[in-house]
């Protein structure tokens, strides 16, 4: 039924005729058919939790690019918005709660959401984008890891140092662990409700797991992962439906995660990614790497980068191409040139062809 | 003639009777009387370029807490200021350059500064911090690395992305190569003479290393490290002067940082330093590594991570504490608790005593 199932193939490492790409963050601001939508929209809230603009927005590069998959126009945070923290952006400052958690009292009082009633608009929104993309590539949908959830609830916002969460991981962790234990029974049922609605393949973003020790990320993230993987992997689909586990600085643990049973892992720009497909030793696809920046580059140096994240990758994996999904190693910015990203996309289907 | 040489022993690996600690910005806001002079002084810079202050200020922790080391107040910018680029501060901003170098007129025209002219606010602030410690401790001067002073001078500040300096690396390597080898020749000029004004050990701050990837890191940040180095170690006083290669996010690059001669490397908190000490097998020192955010947790908290931070170094040395310097994994923050400092440096020692 899928016209181009390159990226569920190779997130089951099986063969392809090209490796395939698709960005994080690439239905967004760099693309001006994306601006002139949210001027409408008034904001980017607005926009993710209307379903007819969020598939809108999620088709915008398709028609640009001809990349391997979609990505739900959607952000990390919805599942603390649906608990009643209030999600909102102040201007050029990121997300930020109104009610952020800090006492046993909030944290006791939080409960995992209705998936078909408050985040309806999210499973609405899958629903739609699949019958407008018709089978051209498949739908990833996506959360925010427990940890990077509990970041942002329990700092209220982005963070320099994470000095609250970290405080209480060290002073209450019992209380740190109730709170990861509610977010991850959320996120469990977020994305079975976002696979049971349409998505072909789950992401989830651990965008903050790297700034953590070793200790406190083997203690603090990774267990939830592991826990997600387990539990979605029982659920009803989960042979269709594969998974990747993606992080920022998660370069030292790549072991870890391919043991949790997902499908693939997502490493950042500062792990060679020859490395992490050897270290891995063939246990999951690996997607990624290259650092987001090379988009500054000239079209010659983003053929040239894109080239060597290709060939590290067969290098580190016995030659072959198989298990590999190219993407950038973070999300892209809103100063990128859309040329630009035509010549990336062009490139890892050229020099990945077989 | 030093009264405490735990410092310098352990950089050399030597016994010592407690592991040596001090901490990155011990000198700094979270003291009440380093903010009193402050308010006296105007400015940060104000005070990092006046010699009696910045020595003032360079010996307030030790006054509080029994310390190993004395690290000169100066600021990582002080080379690239004296080049004329003109460091200033944007409150609430962090450091910035009214005049940048983006091209090749303007990278061509730096030039390395005459060390006791246009630095020599810096070398008399290490004769004066010398004399009025007395041989009690050592002192630590330090430098901004080449790639992390590249980044500030093209950027002309912090940077999220690193965009300017990147799209320059992909874009004419030959370019960023030049500015980086006059950076480096000044850095080698300002080490050497800080060394030569008194200083009895240096660090270089590689505080940017880590937003590259591997392969950019091995061709525009270590080669400079390395030169350092093996410049450093030709030059007069080097047998008793041990260096410090300290980087953000550089967990991955401990074997090649010990293979620069360096005498010691400092790493941050995300890799165990037990496996940091495990890979650089015994070659080096390894410095670090609690994760700043442990001062927010209790005393006891405080005392439990310090342990498993010198443990975990133990562990990895067969056993041993010799060869580790205790510190932070990055400096402090404003708005730590000085109690919890001395609780820290109260455990590293007892928890250390041979």
């Amino acid at each position: 039924m899928l016209k181009n199932d390159r990226l569920l193939r190779a997130l089951r490492r099986e063969p392809v005729d090209r490796t395939p790409v698709w960005l994080m963050r690439q239905a967004g601001r760099y693309l001006p058919e994306y601006r002139a939508t949210r001027a409408r929209a008034g904001s980017f809230l607005a926009m993710a939790k209307n379903p007819e603009i969020a598939c809108e927005v999620t088709l915008q590069p398709l028609q640009r690019f001809p990349l391997d998959a979609a990505i739900l126009f959607s952000d990390i945070l919805t599942i603390p918005d649906a608990m009643g923290l209030e999600l909102y952006f102040a201007e050029g400052e990121g997300p930020r709660f109104r009610h952020p958690v800090r006492d046993a009292e909030a944290i006791g009082r939080l409960a995992v959401p209705d998936m078909e009633t408050e985040l309806g608009y999210v499973m609405e929104a899958i629903r739609l984008i699949r019958r407008e993309l018709d089978g051209r590539v498949p739908l990833i949908g996506f959360s925010g890891s427990p940890w990077t959830l509990a970041c942002y609830m329990i700092e209220g916002g982005g963070s320099k140092d994470y000095a609250r969460i970290k405080a209480l991981a060290l002073n209450d962790p019992a209380l740190l662990h109730q709170l990861l234990g509610v977010v991850t029974d959320a996120v469990v049922a977020y994305l079975s409700a976002q696979r049971a609605a349409g998505a072909q393949a789950l992401q989830v973003f651990d965008t903050w797991g790297g700034v953590l020790s070793p200790a406190m990320y083997r203690e603090f993230s990774l267990p939830y992962l592991a826990r997600i993987a387990r539990e979605l992997k029982r659920g009803e689909g989960a042979e269709r439906t594969p998974m990747i586990l993606f992080g920022k600085g998660n370069g030292a643990h790549v072991e870890a995660l391919a043991a949790t049973g997902t499908d693939a892992v997502g490493v950042d720009w500062t792990i060679d990614i020859g490395e992490a497909v050897q270290r891995t030793g063939g246990q999951v696809a690996i997607q990624g790497n290259l650092d987001p920046a090379v988009l500054y580059g000239s079209p010659e140096a983003i053929r040239r980068e894109a080239g060597q994240v290709l060939d590290r990758y067969a290098q580190g994996n016995g030659g072959s191409r198989e298990g590999h999904v190219f993407n950038l190693g973070h999300g892209m910015s809103p100063d990128m040139d859309p040329e630009r990203v035509a010549a990336l996309v062009e490139a890892v289907h050229a020099l990945s062809a077989r």
